[in-house]
C-alpha cells in the first residue's frame, strides 16, 4: 500500500497536466472584477485590449472556465525545465526532530531561477501568437524580468525590461543575465518616458520604485505599434498558469497517496501562492477535501495581515485599473532594509477573496527569523532559497516544530519558489548580525491606506 | 523498439550507481604513481596518510578494483540532488538545424552549482567517519570551496577554506554561500601559514594563486590535529567518485536504447572529464563499444594540447608529491582576463596516460568563442551555462555543425558541470565586447617547461 517515498518525486512528462485549472471557476464568491478608473465601471475586454494580448484578457476576465488547455508549443517549453520535483525533506525532518512530514515543491531549477517562468514563457507566447513584435515590463529584484528575457529570447521576441533603478545598480548580475538573453535593460525612471520625465522632474535624486517602473512599461507598450505590456504576479491570468505548481503537486502527491495537512506559500502579489494552492483550494471549495492553507509575508508588508480589502490602484503612478485586494495603499513602500521581492503593496484579487471568504489563513514574519530558516533549510537540505521563499520555510518549520511539541505526525507541503544566488548581499548583511528588522507603524499603514481611492464596491 | 525520448531522462531512484567504477582497473598502462619529491620514489600510503584519509588513500592508490560500493550515507546525500538529469538537446539541435542528436548530463542542478559536490560529500564523509574534526581546502573560481561547504554542513564537520585573494574579493557572493555553510574563508597568501607569511614578504601586494592556497591548506591540514586536506580534482579519488556521472549517463542512455558516437566534457584538471567518461572509456578499453572521446580545454591553458607529458609538482608552492601528467609547468600562470575555472596548469595522471596512449582527443577552443556558446546555448536551452562547461557546449556546436555540413545523425554527449550565477562580470565583459583571447606564446610554455623538476620515470 504505501510505496517507500522517495527524495524526490519526479512525474513523467506523460504526467504533467495538459490544461492550467482556473480556480475562479469553483468560487462561489468570484474575485471583485478590475475597474476603470475614469468610469469606475468593470473594465471591458476592448479596454484591457489596448494593455494585454487579447487572448489574456480572455484569460482574466473568465471566471467559469474551470480547465484551459495549455497549448502544445507552451507545453514543449515546460518540459525544459518541468516537471520540478517535489522533495521530501527529510534532511530538514532528522535536524528538527519532528514526526511531521515536510514535502516542498521546488521551482528554482531554472535559470530564471523561480517559477516566474511558468508565466511568462504563457504570456510571451500569447504575444507572439498575436503576431506582436515585444513586450514590456518591469521588474524588481528581478526574477520576473528574467523569466520574462528567457521566454522572449526562446520565441525571438523583443522584450524591454523597466529595472527600478537601485536594483539596476545593486543587483549587475540580474542585470547582465536579462541581457544574455537579449533583453533590452533600463532603469527606472528613465527619461525615454512621460511619466519617468515627470517623475525625474519631482523628485531628481530617486532611485526608483515598482509603481513607477509599471507606470513606464505600460507607457511605452500603449504608445508603441506592436507591443503590449506584461505582468508577472497579481492578475488572474498568472495564478492561472502558475497553477502548473499546483497541479503537478497535487498529481505527485496522489502517486504515493499522500494527503497533506497544511499547505503552506510565501505571497507577495500572489502568483506562488496561488498557483501552490489553486487545485487544493478547488477541493475544499468543491467539499472534497480539507486542507489548511497558510500565507506567509514579511512583517515589513503585510497587506493580508494589516491590509486591508478595498478597490485600490495597482500601481503607484496610477495609470493602471482599479482592483479589489487586501492593501496596504499604492502609495506604501516597504522599507529599504527589506530584502528580496514580497514587496508588493496589494495582493491578488482571486487569493483576496479566499482570504476574505475565511478559506486560508495569514501570517507575517520578521526578516531575520526568514534568514535564519533559510540558512537552517540551506545546511541540510542543499538548496540555497531566495529570500522570497524562506518566508515559506519559517511557517513550514514552525508547523513542524509544533507538531514536535504535540507530537502529530502532520503532512507539510511548501513552495520553494526559487533560489537566492542573486541575494546574497541580504545573506551577508545576515552573517555579519547587521540584518535589521523593519515593522511599520499603525500610524504609517493608516496614513497609506487614508489615501485609498473612493470607490464603491 | 525506439521508445520515444523526452526532454529530460531521469531514472529512478532505485536505478542510481550503488558502486562508482574505477576506470585505472580496465587500463592495460597504469597512471604513473605520485612521487615524493625528496626521494624520487613512489608516495606509500603511510606518507600520503599525513594529507589525506585513510580511506581515501586506499582508494588513491588502488588501481586494480573496478568497483567500489558508495557507502548507504553518501548514497542517501545524493539523493538529494541526484540523478541528475540527462537533457536532450531538442531546442538547441533545432536551433542549429543539425541532424545530430544532443544530450548533455547537467550536473548544476545544486546550490554548489557544479558537479564537485560528487567527490565533495565523499572525502567529507570518510573524514567524518575517521573521526576528523575538519578538513582544509583551497578554492579558486569558488565551485569547489562551495561544495565542500555544503558537504561538510551536512556532516558536521568543520571546514577551512584557502580562497585566493583575488577571487576572495572579486566573488564576495561565492564566499558568502560558503559562509551560509558555516565555513571559515580565509583570502590566501595569509599571515595564518609560514607558507602565506613567507610569500607575502616576498611578494607584499600579490593577489594570491591557486598554488600558493593549495599550500597554504595543506600546511594547516598537516600541523592541525584531526585535520586532513582535500582536493576536488586532478586525483585519482576524485575521478573514482565522479564516475557517477558518467554511470548515470550510460544507464541513462541505455534505457532508451542510445549508443553515443562522440562524448564530450571541460577539463581543467580532470574532474568531470574524468567522471563522466569513465564507464565510457570502460568498454573502449575492454574492446565492447568504440566511442570518439573528446577533452576541451582553455587556449589560454592549454595542458593537453600544448603541454609535456612530464612529472611535475601540483603546487606552486612545491610542496605536494609530484605527479606525472601533462603540464605547462608548476609555475605557469593563465592570463588574468580569463574567467572561471580550467586554470590548472596540469592534468589528472589518469587523463594523461589515457591521452597519451591515443584513446581520447584534446582541443582548445578560446574565450569568446566559448562565451558566444554560452550565449546561444542559454538562449535555446534555458540553462545559465558556467564558463568551463561552456567550453564543452562549444565543441558540442562545433561538431553537431560538422554533422550539418556532412548530413551524419551522430549522437553527441556533453558534460554540462554547472551553472554561471556567479560568473555574470564575464558575461558583462562579453556583451560589452571587452572581453579578449590570451594565448600563450611558444616561449612563455616553454620558458615554463624549462623548469619542470628533472625526475626519472
Amino acid at each position: 500500500m504505501s510505496k517507500e517515498i522517495p527524495y524526490k518525486i519526479y512525474l513523467e512528462e506523460s504526467e504533467m497536466p495538459k490544461e492550467w485549472y482556473n480556480v475562479r471557476a469553483d468560487m462561489k464568491n468570484k474575485p471583485a472584477p478590475l475597474l476603470n478608473p475614469g468610469t469606475g465601471k468593470p473594465m471591458t475586454a476592448e479596454e484591457l485590449g489596448g494593455v494585454f494580448c487579447d487572448e489574456l484578457v480572455k484569460q482574466e476576465l473568465d471566471n467559469d472556465t474551470a480547465y484551459i488547455p495549455i497549448p502544445d508549443e507552451i507545453r514543449n517549453f515546460y518540459k525544459m525545465y518541468r516537471p520540478s520535483p517535489l522533495v521530501r525533506a527529510y534532511c530538514l525532518e532528522e535536524k528538527l526532530q519532528t514526526p511531521a512530514k515536510i514535502y516542498y515543491k521546488f521551482e528554482g531549477n531554472n535559470t530564471s531561477g523561480s517559477h516566474k517562468l511558468n508565466s511568462a514563457i504563457a504570456q510571451a507566447y500569447y504575444a507572439k501568437k498575436q503576431g506582436l513584435k515585444g513586450v514590456t515590463t518591469e521588474t524588481g529584484a528581478g526574477q520576473w524580468g528574467t523569466a520574462l528575457s528567457m521566454a522572449c529570447s526562446y520565441l525571438g521576441l523583443d522584450c524591454k525590461v523597466y529595472m527600478v533603478k537601485v536594483s539596476y545598480e545593486q543587483k549587475p548580475f540580474r542585470r547582465e543575465v536579462m541581457r544574455t538573453y537579449g533583453a533590452s535593460v533600463t532603469p527606472s525612471p528613465s527619461m525615454e518616458t512621460e511619466v519617468g520625465r515627470k517623475i525625474l522632474e519631482e523628485f531628481p535624486g530617486t532611485n526608483g520604485s515598482l509603481g513607477c517602473a509599471i507606470s513606464e512599461a505600460v507607457e511605452v507598450a500603449v504608445k508603441s505599434e506592436g507591443y503590449r505590456y506584461v505582468l508577472g504576479s497579481v492578475l488572474n491570468q498568472v495564478l492561472l498558469h502558475q497553477s502548473v505548481i499546483g497541479l503537478e503537486t497535487m498529481a505527485a502527491l496522489k502517486k504515493y497517496d499522500i494527503k497533506p495537512d497544511i499547505i503552506i506559500g510565501c505571497a507577495g502579489g500572489g502568483s506562488n501562492l496561488g498557483g501552490l494552492i489553486s487545485p487544493f483550494m478547488g477541493e475544499k471549495l468543491r467539499g472534497e477535501a480539507d486542507y489548511r492553507i497558510i500565507a506567509v509575508e514579511p512583517a515589513s508588508c503585510p497587506s493580508f495581515t494589516r491590509g486591508k480589502y478595498a478597490y485600490d490602484f495597482c500601481d503607484t503612478g496610477k495609470v493602471c485599473p482599479l482592483a479589489k485586494m487586501y492593501t496596504l495603499g499604492s502609495g506604501f513602500i516597504p522599507a529599504p532594509n527589506h530584502a528580496g521581492g514580497l514587496r508588493y503593496h496589494g495582493m491578488s484579487s482571486i487569493l483576496s477573496q479566499l482570504y476574505d471568504d475565511g478559506l486560508m489563513e495569514a501570517r507575517s514574519v520578521r526578516q531575520t527569523d526568514v534568514f535564519a530558516a533559510a540558512e537552517e533549510f540551506a545546511r541540510v537540505e542543499g538548496i540555497l532559497p531566495a529570500p522570497e521563499s524562506s518566508h515559506a520555510i519559517r511557517a513550514a518549520i514552525d508547523e513542524a516544530l509544533k507538531c514536535k511539541e504535540t507530537g502529530e505526525e502532520k503532512t507539510i507541503v511548501f513552495g520553494l519558489t526559487g533560489t537566492g544566488y542573486f541575494d546574497m548581499y541580504a545573506y551577508e548583511a545576515f552573517h555579519d548580525g547587521k540584518m535589521t528588522n523593519y515593522i511599520p507603524s499603525d500610524e504609517e499603514i493608516a496614513a497609506s491606506l487614508a489615501k485609498l481611492p473612493k470607490v464603491e464596491g
